[in-house]
């Protein structure tokens, strides 16, 4: 298998971004396991490399085909411009920067110049723009190289997967969000992505209540029996092992959820309070649903502690895994898959004979029957 | 200091209230704390009790003024009448049963026969009745015995005291029942009840923002703006140290909430589903703001494993304890708070004195002027 092209956007610039990437390749063995291609800056990379100690090196190069398989490679996206840097601040550079890294990077994928993306915190204010309206990544990312698929959003690590029915919008919105459709839509996906993206055959999904206490049987709000109790029952007569709805204090309260592969929570901080509470530093988001592999450390830009030194890298390095995780996982699962053994007895035979397999036969015979 | 008598109802009788109630007294350490004194059906008990082995005593008595101060004592409430039980079922019997115990251990707060309320849970469903229509026990009790003051629910264990603006209201509700009122009232009863309840002499509460990432800035909803931060900071202008808003999930991600006394969540799931997943099985219910001293264990009826002797009682014990203490302190608080020293200097003199603290004067009389 050859390694796999991870390519890495630097973010907000004046967030802990460059500090993450770099402290994540100080490990040398990083390079065994992938290309990095960081489209950045070379000057801005120096200036926080500077900011605090840090040993690694990097390559520069103009363009991801030109990658050094055993580099850290920096992609410079800014030619010889100066890019200001105000650790801590939120300004209009920082913004035009981290959408101009997010371009190239989507570009260079579209190329097929590398196989999975990595994001670095964006700060979602300064890089609203003409190019970009959207509340984060993961909506513009599935905009732009969705290719029609929905994402969704999934928040894990190494033993607990949270998705999201509803991720960026107000509390006032998210039981109007709440749709048959939805629900529908993201069980499909966290299925399918369970199976393809992390290779578990039969997975089992637990999905939360919207209201509390599950709704009290209707005491406190109907959505459960009206929307969400009709889905799970549709999806599990199909096969789907999702299960649920369960009262989401309760859920986390008894390890339960242990016992499920994911979990679908309805809204962002029903799922992300308990999961971060859990997860403690090394969570990965990752976008599930789309063609593209795509992760992002469970952190934001932290403006508070950016160029201080202090920004811990275990987050995004647990991003860098995830995504090569999953490329390999999808090469296996659509190896598997690509030359199915054809179903000759159904070929052959109509369906009913199946129900006599357990009839016995005087002449031994059942196997040349079949 | 005299024993503090636990009034204790027996919740929902097919669940697991009497199995937790009989193994928490099964310790006679219990009884040098407290007189607890169960408003229930000693058959009942019993019928219990034979469910597992567990090999508490109790005494049967016709009112709590009788209380042996030195056992379990159990008030009956039934006389001879049979209560049907059936293990794990919601029944209109253990509706009634559940609704006729609060009724009873109400009327002896009132007559001054118990100091404090402890209360097993309840099924939401089946107490309602004409005298109860109310989404649960905080709700009534504040109507019952409130005295017109409010109630603040808040979860708590030994590290941890989450308090929710809103309760038990669906998820399409909370948005339009936060007010620059109702956020401003619980702070203040949270901070009087960090004060009196658990002597934190100048405490420190943090407040959860209700969007997602604390709205990032208008983007993701508009009361963080509009209500929660103007709250704050006219609150902490007038001198109670409340900080936020905080985004949840970053907040119980960062361990950032181990640096506040007490933090107050805008609705249920947001605070309970990272309370529970941190606070594990000593989690206790604690209804601030009332004359009333009431706690419970942060389980429900748990119908699941009714019945099969497998219920842990460390929550509900963790609920006797803090009702004990909250006791202890208030009376601590109010003997400090009840003849306080006049305040010679300042009704002395004008308050420009106090500036001239730092001059040295030569005949160092500085004691005397004073």
């Amino acid at each position: 298998m050859r390694k796999i092209k991870v390519g890495i956007t630097h973010g907000d610039i004046n967030g802990i971004g460059y500090e993450v990437i770099l402290k994540t390749f100080e490990n040398p063995e990083m390079l065994e396991l992938c290309t990095p291609i960081v489209y950045g800056s070379p000057k801005t990379a120096t200036y926080h490399r500077k900011a605090f100690e840090c040993s690694t090196n990097y390559i520069v190069k103009s363009s991801a085909r030109e990658a050094d398989e055993n580099m850290l490679n920096i992609v410079n996206c800014f030619g010889e411009e100066e890019i200001k840097i105000d650790f801590g601040q939120s300004t209009p550079e920082a913004g035009k920067a981290a959408f101009a890294s997010l371009e190239r990077a989507l570009d260079d994928y579209r190329k097929g110049n590398i196989d999975v993306l990595v994001t670095a915190p964006i700060n979602k204010n300064n890089i609203q723009c003409e190019g970009f309206h959207f509340p984060g990544h993961t909506e513009y990312i599935e905009e732009k190289v969705g290719g029609g698929s929905k994402a969704l959003m999934v928040l894990m690590n190494d033993s607990l997967r949270v998705a999201l029915a509803t991720t960026h919008i107000p509390i006032s919105k998210v039981a109007g969000a709440i749709s048959k459709d939805l629900i529908e839509e993201k069980i499909r996906i966290l299925n399918q992505s369970l199976k393809r993206d992390f290779l578990i055959d039969n997975p089992r999904i637990a999905v939360l209540a919207l209201n509390p206490h599950c709704g009290d049987g209707g005491l406190i709000g109907s959505e459960e029996q009206e929307i969400i109790i009709p889905t799970i029952e549709q999806l599990f007569a199909e096969g789907i092992r999702c299960f649920g709805p369960y009262a989401a204090d309760g859920f986390f309260g008894s390890s339960n959820y242990t016992h499920f592969d994911a979990i679908l929570a309805m809204y962002h901080d029903q799922g992300l309070a308990p999961f971060k509470a859990l997860a403690m530093e090394n969570g990965v988001n990752y976008t599930a649903g789309l063609p593209i592999v795509r992760t992002s450390p469970d952190h934001g830009t932290a403006y508070d502690i950016a160029g201080k030194g202090i920004a811990k890298e275990d987050s995004f390095r647990a991003a860098i895994y995830t995504a090569i995780d999953v490329a390999r996982n999808r090469r296996t699962y659509d190896e598997a898959h690509s030359h199915p053994l054809k179903k000759q007895y159904y070929e052959k035979k109509d369906d009913s004979d199946k129900l006599k397999l357990d009839q016995v036969t005087d002449d031994n015979d059942l196997g040349l029957e079949l």
